[in-house]
């Protein structure tokens, strides 16, 4: 387990340290369940008072709380709790598992697949013909590359996970658990009889860019033809449904459970609300912002943030709901 | 086949027979569907008609419904229908899928992993350092369970689940197929030049109590620091996801497609109805009941029933809706 | 990489050639995308801009709309320009991943299953006991079948799709990657100390019909008893939630992120919107069309469209829409 000395946590978070006490730290914890040993935060006013009880060697706080002085826990000021927590979440972040070797045994990977240098693949992995595995990528074990496919440097691939043909992913990108990649978009026509539907061939692929993050059980279908895109930076979290042919600008969010229907753009720094559901063909340009729950229907400009179903401007939305709930009332 | 005589049905439900007949019964289905040798159920006076047709062998029917005569059917009275039919689904509930030995030699199970007595690993199964497995645990072929995890007696854990590590898990747990626990959860600050996002590590773990079943592809995320905790008796549906830091007390149900954001804080026995979704840091307190499709956007009182988008009580809710409506048409 | 000829496209097209020129065609790309050697397709007037400027070497192009001539690409007319790319996609549609060896020796089979002839069975799969492959049925690596199963001849299952016990599985199938089939159905009865939940076994199975698509991450849980139904021609794409006992006519479409309580109905060509979802024991009609993000909780009449939450017929929603807009605006 880490530790730091709580001079070393201030030098840490760029802090100023105010009465301190002789105790080691290893482990960071919330203001109430914290113990001697660990570190806390407070960030806002309405948790000062907990901070007469705490348990915590050591609070970093924002500059402007007072706290009562509290002799078994020292205080460092800082500009902003929460960055500095993100600091020493680095600090502590305890080492990813490890392998026993680089490449297990039991994963099979073909002749035809090329695997850069301090690549670990893990046990039950495969890996398909032609694809280029490139130098420090991580293959959690049970994870599935198909065939033609390119996974950039530093990449890792938690178990699970399936990266279906002809997918190009970036550097330093994460995909979680489960995460499913690549399968054909779902596209069908009638069929010649009129009596059924016959399946459309998706003969495009999905291209990642650099230091995306895909959550757990997360989807991108590939492209009926050219490319399902996901810019640099763009960060999915779990359960999300990415279309076929749907182009993400960069350093997109795209909250839990969320969804993008089929060829939806999106501008760069894009944020999608956790369950939001944004219709096909639908355009959400640069820096626009679509509540959690929403359900667009149609193009979002700019910077606009919207809300609802049929989403709309967040501020005109919010007066329908108070002129409902007026209109319920009586 | 498991099979039982109608006396043993009678008994086996608590029930009162009226007419017998002689005739083994193999196997349950509704009252449309039987044939010979199975056992039906009506529960509701609205099902006794097609009591006249049902080819069953012998119907559980609840106190109060009368049924006409019907010579091929013998009838079974008891005071509730749907709790018998449980009680009979555990009669006949077949035996799970059998391993041809204990250990498959297939598995890779760290050396420095414990497993405990009648323990069963499936084909393809890993089991990472320090890992903890206990008496009677079953991983299904093909799950993964990562370093420094604690599974917990009599856990059965089904195919392609994938555990991440430092998580613990009590006894007597179900997780289904391709479910995600302990990922990292969600989170990023700005990056020091402003230009991108960059990752929070989430350093904490997932702690799951005893008698918890979590339903296909779904997920919990780990927390932050601390822990994302799932209470004793929790009942988790398919495709619901929980973020990092949610603590869920005893006896929640979340139904299909719910989610949880992050830091979302359920009471004891609260029901969050499927597709329904909590907004970060809210607290669900002991007893609510979140109706489904809901979007909850602040904190529900104990024993309240709330609805809608955004979650308001659901009366007031149901008014809005007659409202409404009555607008549309004006 | 496949390749036609100008000529052979237009009579795979079933179109007329208006000056061609002399290229082979070895991809589709979209009009703004297209390089020479690529074939694009102009469906709507408005893309007709943009052929001035293309860099494809053909079009295939819906008769009516009326493009500049443009010397360096040639010009297929045809009828319906969607249909016609269809026929191209499954012209140039690339081989599927194929194995190096028919079945994986890392695979894991029962004895006691029955393989059909030409059945491939990818690395890491595992097979149980009774369960029947037929002919040119394909496992891709890491796919899990457990016993006493039956899946159909043509059918291809993906990786990190597990399918339980006693499911029943018809022929030409495609289930994506992480497809959960089989799983309990979600079902509890209180106690008998009234302190908890105890889960009820579901002992029926699933039977899934001909030609049915299920997307990646899908669920289909198993009946309670009886069986959950998937009718012929059914496409389901990602991420979606069907429960126990749902019975599902023929060619039904369930788009992204939709979900079916549990013992809902529905008819032949029901279409569900994305991220829709339907409450339990609910009867959706032949040819009715749920609207996306809609909430349905009653039944819907055969060939009725419905949207919003409550669901409601589409054209009084979107008037209650409009009405609400404008109380909005006061």
């Amino acid at each position: 387990m880490k530790s730091f000395s709580i001079k070393n946590i201030t030098s840490l978070v760029n802090g100023t340290l105010i009465n301190s006490i002789n105790q080691e730290i290893t482990g960071l914890e919330t203001v109430t369940n914290a113990t001697t040993g660990q570190a806390t935060f407070i960030g806002h006013k309405k948790f000062a008072k907990s901070f007469e009880t705490t348990k915590a060697s050591v609070v970093i706080v924002t500059e402007g709380i007072e706290l009562v002085n509290n002799p078994t826990c020292a205080q460092i000021k800082v500009a902003n709790a929460d960055l500095a927590m993100a600091k020493l979440l680095e600090a502590f972040s305890p080492e990813a598992p490890s392998f026993t070797t680089n490449i297990s045994p039991t994963a099979v990977i073909d002749n035809t697949a090329t695997i850069g240098k301090n690549v670990k693949i893990g046990a039950g992995c495969y890996v398909g013909k032609n694809t280029s595995i490139e130098d420090n990528v991580t293959l959690y074990p049970n994870s599935t590359v198909f065939d033609d496919c390119k996974i950039g440097a530093h990449t890792t691939i938690w178990s699970g996970v399936v990266i279906r043909e002809r997918t190009i992913v970036g550097q330093h990108c994460i995909f979680h658990n489960n995460v499913s990649i690549g399968a054909d978009g779902f596209g069908y026509r009638p069929s010649d009889d009129g009596r059924g539907l016959v399946k459309i061939p998706h003969i495009g692929n999905v291209v990642i860019g650099n230091h995306v993050e895909i959550g757990a059980n997360s989807c991108v279908d590939r492209a009926k033809f050219s490319s399902t895109i996901i810019g640099d930076g763009c960060k999915i979290d779990n359960l999300v449904q990415i279309a076929h042919n749907c182009i993400l600008g960069r350093s997109c969010i795209m909250a839990g459970s969320s969804g993008l229907a089929g060829s939806v753009t999106l501008g760069d720094g894009v944020i999608i609300g956790g369950s939001a559901s944004i219709k096909d063909h639908t355009t959400i340009h640069s820096g626009a912002v679509v509540g959690a729950g929403s359900g667009v229907v149609g193009d979002v400009a700019a910077g606009k943030t919207v809300l609802g179903y049929p989403a709309t401007d967040a501020k005109q939305m919010m007066k329908q709901w108070v002129a409902l709930r007026k209109l319920g009332r009586g």
